[in-house]
């Protein structure tokens, strides 16, 4: 299998290692800023290998030489960010893999990409696909969770990560260390959208979707729900006490906002109600990150994993699909329309 | 879908009632000894159904009759117990899923028996099946998370349950209260079989599986390993502080066994190691049921699900798999070939 790497970011070193320990060759690599010129073994930490990483404005006369089978891309979090990309992987005849959050099932927060992505992959002939962690921990186990229930009225995630572990700009981004009128202002206002408000967005291409509203449509379309009405809602997270964040350098006092908590809740035709909450904060002494699922139905069940790795099950996961994608039939291919992933030794 | 229920005991009311509630049709029942003449509405708590509970010995004669597409067994825990009600099924071209716990994967437990059933269904066209709490609990999640892993070096399982659940005989099995000399002689010399021993017993169809034991070959076939050695090992379980055990109407004194725990170790050519530990006890008062499963590897990784609702689980696990198995190849095929289970809301 030949493999081209785009983005070439702290995640780009798990996945190329990955495929290279799974007899896999990575091929080529690009990146759009720093890191040009660099043999790709500088970033893996292997003996040379020759492939030299190469500028993203380069990557389409690379691709007509080296003929590679897939790409992996590692760069965006938004369909929207990718299409440019995209388009000329696809042109190339090159298979795409994503761990792109959004890309894991778009047709809700982004039908316009969606769609326009779908159209493209046809068009040449190869297959684009998101997968990453929630391909199987916020989705192929809570599938098998639920073929063992005898009847389900809601499918419950809760997902939290420590906002000290991803820097100032994620802190920012949550409104870590805000106050209450501050963050209704800077925080809700954006992430806060009224079911029309979110219509609009829609429409337009420009709904910012959170973390895990992927999560809920693949949940539905692998369950064959048909989702009646979807809502995004944000508030924030606070703690009783005082709490020092290194990451702000500053305690946050109790009470005022320690991040974000974004729940996304889908109805379904079916009676089926879907609802994920991903929560980013700073954590207290004794909090740890959790993955946590619950059904409620006959029976209720639950299952729970702490502090997962993310980013090297992320990888993972994403290699691990490589053969799937490249069997699978033309188009925008959600994981949800595979076969349940597996865990791949070697590439045959 | 019509269906019919051999075993009439606890785990019919469950299978019976999920059954209908998928538009599925319980066409007959049979049993060996209580509930004869009853209709099946006694037991599922439903409106009169006309349905007659009949007795094991007229069920060849009632097959006939009623033409049903497949049978739900729960009735016995080794498949050599089966063998007799599996001839009457499959001779009248009955499919058969069953929650017998050896049937989950057979293959090295009991390999003669797992021929003569697999020659037996496919002489007579149909698929013979075992499933239950395992098929996805010890199943399909945790192949689900071993497909998040860059490489996996160990799988391990832990289950325990609560003696106190299930009464005397159980107790008994599980040396509940015994001194450790009297464990020794009692229990291990039954269950702590060497590898030699264990051999001898299976060429003579007399090895007497742990709960788990199916569960590792189950494993290793799903993610396309071969084992090079398997061992079954025995252990008392034992408690720091006396502990009154309800069943046993006595207090046992600290460090008398508790019960017994079971351990299976499945060494494969690819390097990787199962290990799934059963433990069978009478708990402390700060004791719950866990199902655990750790993988070591790149990264580690672990889910636990607290107080599982076995008897629900178990139950609905076989019934939604029922499709899967009319749809199946004719022969005793495990659940490892067949689709990971799947959340069945109506049978189509």
């Amino acid at each position: 299998m030949r493999v081209v790497q785009v983005g070439t970011g702290k995640m780009s070193v798990f996945t190329m290692r990955y495929v290279r320990e799974r007899g896999g060759e990575i091929v080529g690599a690009y990146v759009r800023r720093s890191a040009v010129g660099k043999d790709i073994s500088e970033l893996i930490g292997c003996e040379k290998t020759g492939v030299i990483i190469e500028k993203r404005e380069d990557m389409d006369a690379s691709l007509k030489r080296l003929k590679p089978d897939i790409a992996i891309v590692t760069t965006r979090s938004l369909i929207k960010e990718l299409y440019e990309d995209l388009e000329v992987l696809a042109r190339n005849h090159v298979n795409v893999v994503t761990i792109c959050e959004e890309a894991f099932y778009p047709w809700d927060s982004n039908p316009i990409y969606a769609k326009k992505i779908d159209e493209l992959a046809k068009k040449y002939g190869v297959t684009i696909t998101g997968s990453g962690y929630q391909d199987v921990s916020w989705g192929s186990m809570v599938t098998a969770l639920c073929a063992t229930s005898a009847s389900i009225k809601k499918i419950h995630g809760i997902s939290s990560y420590n906002i000290e572990d991803y820097g100032l700009a994620t802190a920012s981004m949550h409104g870590s260390g805000l106050t209450m009128k501050e963050f209704e202002k800077e925080i809700l206002e954006v992430n806060n959208v009224s079911e029309e408000k979110m219509k609009e967005l829609i429409s337009e291409a420009n709904f910012l979707p959170g973390y895990m509203f992927p999560v809920n449509g693949w949940i539905a379309s692998a369950l064959e729900l048909h989702p009646t009405k979807i809502t995004q809602s944000a508030e924030a997270t606070t703690h009783s006490t005082d709490l020092y964040s290194d990451t702000l350098k500053k305690t946050i006092p109790a009470g005022d906002a320690t991040g974000l908590k974004t729940t996304v809740t889908t109805e379904t035709e079916e009676g089926i109600v879907i609802v994920t909450e991903c929560i980013g904060k700073v954590f207290a002494a004794d909090e740890i990150d959790v993955n946590e699922w619950i059904i409620e139905g006959e029976p209720n069940m639950r299952f729970v994993m702490e502090k997962p790795a993310t980013a090297e099950m992320t990888c993972a996961c994403a290699v691990n699909r490589l053969p799937d994608i490249i069997a699978a039939e033309p188009g925008f291919v959600t994981t949800d329309k595979m076969p349940n992933l597996k865990f791949v030794r070697t590439f045959k």
